[in-house]
């Protein structure tokens, strides 16, 4: 097994409490993150497909934000109840899930419309 | 300016002194990823590549590891003083740095031989 064949990154961080931009992991307890480990693991894909912990994603307004490598497929608002369903349409189905990915016109941009801090 | 066209990855993990497996960031600092940020910034290409902080990308004994995504490409043993070469010759000329490159007899397997606990 070389290179993982699906590599994910799950935002972890934290801003202080009332900040305009939110934060994807405010308990700071990376539940999400360990979640997608424990359910990979559950299929059989451990060392074939990885969740792994990141720092800030930088998009913000729409976590928790995952994003799936080498797709590039970044996902927003991703909660515990999502996790099942990546891991079986995405990761395992290779077809992504539609309903939690980011609007273009939302990703990496500070024109998106939910970004109450510009620049 | 949608995806980033390219996003690094760039291992903090500590372990405790004498972990036979090592770890990537010893002293916490998260200072390649810091320079990684700031030479990235200097280049004109904050927004479109984006260097981030990583939990542990699994491939200890070889660290500090950086992984390059859409590309994963992966690298190994980099100090501060690649950084300008990493930027230069692979987020913006295209070319990996071979020199840096984990063999693929080491990225992600058990039987990599530099590893002592094997699993």
């Amino acid at each position: 097994m070389p290179k993982f064949e699906k590599h994910l990154f799950v935002c972890g961080n934290q801003r202080p409490a009332g900040h305009p931009r939110g934060c994807c992991d405010p308990a700071a307890q990376a539940n999400l993150q360990k979640l997608f480990k424990q359910k990979l693991a559950e299929h059989g894909l451990k060392g074939r497909v990885r969740a792994n912990q990141s720092g800030c994603l930088d998009q913000c307004e729409h976590g928790p934000n995952v994003v799936v490598y080498p797709d590039a497929v970044w996902y927003g608002h991703v909660t515990e109840s999502d996790v099942e369903e990546i891991i079986e349409s995405h990761i395992i189905g290779g077809k992504p899930v539609e309903r939690l990915r980011l609007a273009d016109s939302c990703l990496n941009t500070p024109t998106c419309e939910h970004r109450k801090l510009k620049g």
